[in-house]
């Protein structure tokens, strides 16, 4: 089975969605992020969606879950890299990715984390 | 068509081959680097294969190509996140990626490109 890989970087995650992905992918990703936000102690996880050109409510719920098992496990989530017109059909699909922090590039996404979370390099 | 997303961290480039490569994404790639090393001034690009469990020798001579290409550009190639079974791979199939650095993860490879070409943070 694809795994998608997860990079640390400093006190963060990174994971770059560049494939679409199905139902046993998003699973694996999950618990491949909750393993690795406890063995690394990380404090943030950045989510590129940079090379998705579509994100349909799969995906949106994928995000919040995401996001939602990282506070559990204390560390926060951004996602970053959205294109416009992503951005335009997460809301018309009424996604407005509640409590999902977004930044429009990996740095800045990295910045908000240090700056939100105390979460230093 | 598709592109792989060029991450920006810091002063280095990262990129994450994480599907199977076709020659006009290959193309793409090289062209999108060269774009972005130029626009950032980045010093340094990291190529993660941590995804890949097969590289063959067209995946060897692009990253021999992608890593000449950084060079004359002023910026050296890490890759990073190489599998056992593809170093054995590579090695049988006499791709021993001469010139190229490598480092087990992208934390490694950062710190490689800091110590080696004065690439502060």
């Amino acid at each position: 089975m694809e795994r998608l890989p997860i990079l640390k970087i400093g006190p963060m995650l990174l994971v770059s969605i560049q494939v679409d992905l199905r139902d046993d992918m998003v699973i694996a990703l999950q618990e491949d992020l909750a393993d690795r936000i406890v063995d690394t102690g990380a404090r943030g996880v950045v989510i590129d969606i940079t090379a998705l050109d579509i994100v349909d409510s799969f995906t949106g719920r994928m995000l919040a879950t995401i996001a939602a098992l990282s506070r559990v496990l204390d560390a926060e989530t951004v996602v970053v890299g959205m294109r416009p017109a992503v951005a335009i059909t997460l809301v018309e699909l009424g996604l407005s990715l509640d409590g999902i922090k977004t930044a429009l590039d990996v740095e800045r996404g990295m910045r908000l984390l240090s700056s939100a979370g105390g979460v230093g390099r």
